[in-house]
């Protein structure tokens, strides 16, 4: 558990690219967000009170957010010298980049001295296990991509916007480090040990007798060279009871790969609902989430209805429109007696 | 690469099980085995001249390779103390322990110490990246499982020894500790870390421009729910022109979940199939191999012929019978051409 209020540290940003971890936080979870940090030539603002670290103390500060990236994911020698202010200042610290904060000496030896926390998001628990596929209890829907990049994790926070609206108990389950952060818990399921994907889908997603959901953060695609197998075994894990596409309509190749199409999505809808009954033989599809934000309206209409017209499935932009339709099809199309 | 010969190390086993690992490699790699190593009360023999490590050293051995498993994969006292002994006596260690050699505070010392090489064949290489599925030429096999443990590398190696005996150029590529001691190279990709599965796939078997084979140990088994992503990242990774199917016709349920029936095998090799189509469209399936020690000669015989009928492949035991019929399909298969 990653303690809140957070002070998100933007360092010496001059593009938003470089900070979109700080920025998914703060669009989805503003309460946790209380200040910013700039370094010297930060031309970056996520429009929060600026705070040094002895100011977010005082404020009530929990933890000091590394929301940035680093070329190679390494902490440069300025970024090292703020995490140690910060931790001098009583402060916890988590940390996306590569590079460990725990096994960093002088860092881990100071945080030890002032008794804080050190969070290294891309570095999961070592006690994983292997998944076994045990069908468990609770209701479950899983984002699955055509593509990496492709808006699961907005989609998937959406619909749980979307239910808490409706007084719907329902738990974003993290996978990726922005999520993580949101969450304040979760695992980097892109980075454990392979043999344990599906077994940190099933600690991620544990048994729940409520009749609320887990909503679980989706990574990459089954259709994705490189990342195909972190698809399926989250897909086997997470047991969903339902699935929601989603889709970046203007992607010209699969990210990263200039030589590989996108699958169709009816071919992609299917591959996921085939491998998907492995572990949860009442599987469905619940809707499409589309990332428009490059389409006029009058596109993004087009496009909405082109895709509804061929699954058969309602088609909403998380962004541009909400998930009111994604949401009403995902509760009516999941037998509730499931969780009775 | 592990440097051989070997001296099998087989401490204080008292079953077969327990060193099957030594068993694996003195089967199929005897020309690299010129002695085994017992502790007292070891009760098992591979019927090897027995060495110290002194002796072992004197006699030509390069490698100690700790052919056991103990409860929790970690070293007692004793094991330490021998591989103390072995180090000083010249001789590299290889592990496929849990419990590193490397980062054993005095195995690693008297290692640097005398110059030897440590191998601890659980622990992938760091520098791992992923994998593109961009198309590269050579030609590949991969052996697929109905389920875990049912005999893929036996049937990989048998591929390897026929098309070996017909004078055509072929290297098996390991994927797990007994492959890579048989191998003396390969990576363990259930350990690589998740956003690298296929990536090390392409590591183990790249381009290559002779008229040779990459003959590939599977993993797993896409209807296995705990392994499925290690399976299909290998898949995808290895982009093999063939898969031979391989399976265990007495199985009771999927390895270690009681729960849980085998797959059909005719959906077994679709899905298989399918989810290889995505890095070699041309993918063909090339036979099957089934473990059939536990049947009777005339059981044997129908099992073979009912498969055939099934899936209209060759069906062999690789230990029982060979695999020539399958390697005749595997090469009048797979178009010759793409290598010329």
């Amino acid at each position: 558990m990653i303690s809140s209020p957070y002070l998100l540290y933007l360092g010496s940003a001059t593009d938003d690219l470089s900070v979109k971890t700080a920025i998914g936080v703060a669009a989805w979870r503003p309460e946790l967000c209380i200040g910013e940090f700039q370094s010297e030539g930060c031309t970056v603002t996520l429009n929060l009170p600026r705070m040094d670290f002895e100011q977010a103390a005082a404020a009530g500060v929990q933890t000091v957010v590394l929301g940035v990236t680093n070329a190679g994911g390494v902490m440069n020698p300025q970024l090292i010298e703020h995490i140690l202010e910060a931790i001098r200042a009583g402060l916890n610290v988590a940390s996306g980049l590569h590079q460990r904060l725990r096994t960093h000496p002088t860092i881990a030896k100071e945080a030890a001295l002032k008794g804080v926390e050190l969070h290294d998001l891309r570095h999961p628990p070592e006690d994983l296990g292997v998944g076994t596929g045990v069908p468990r209890r609770g209701l479950r829907m899983l984002t699955v991509g055509s593509d990496c990049s492709v808006g699961k994790m907005y989609a998937t926070l959406a619909i749980e916007r979307e239910m808490h609206s409706r007084n719907i108990k329902a738990n974003f389950r993290a996978t990726g480090q922005t999520g993580i952060l949101i969450a304040q818990s979760g695992i980097a399921v892109d980075a454990v040990v392979a043999d344990f994907i599906s077994g940190a889908a099933e600690r991620l997603s544990p048994a729940r007798d409520d009749d609320g959901w887990d909503l679980i953060e989706g990574q990459g695609s089954l259709f994705h060279p490189s990342f195909a197998g972190v698809s399926l075994g989250l897909l086997h894990g997470s047991q969903p009871d339902a699935i929601v596409l989603c889709h970046a309509p203007e992607r010209p190749h699969m990210r990263g790969i200039a030589s590989r199409a996108l699958p169709s999505l009816q071919d992609c809808l299917n591959a996921n609902l085939e491998a998907g009954r492995l572990t949860n033989p009442d599987i469905v599809a619940a809707g499409v989430a589309v990332n428009t934000s490059r389409l006029d309206p009058e596109q993004r209409q087009r496009c909405f209805d082109s895709i509804e017209d061929l699954l058969n499935l309602p088609c909403e932009d998380p962004v541009a429109t909400g998930v009111k339709k994604i949401t009403d099809n995902l509760i009516k199309c999941v037998d509730k007696s499931k969780a009775a």
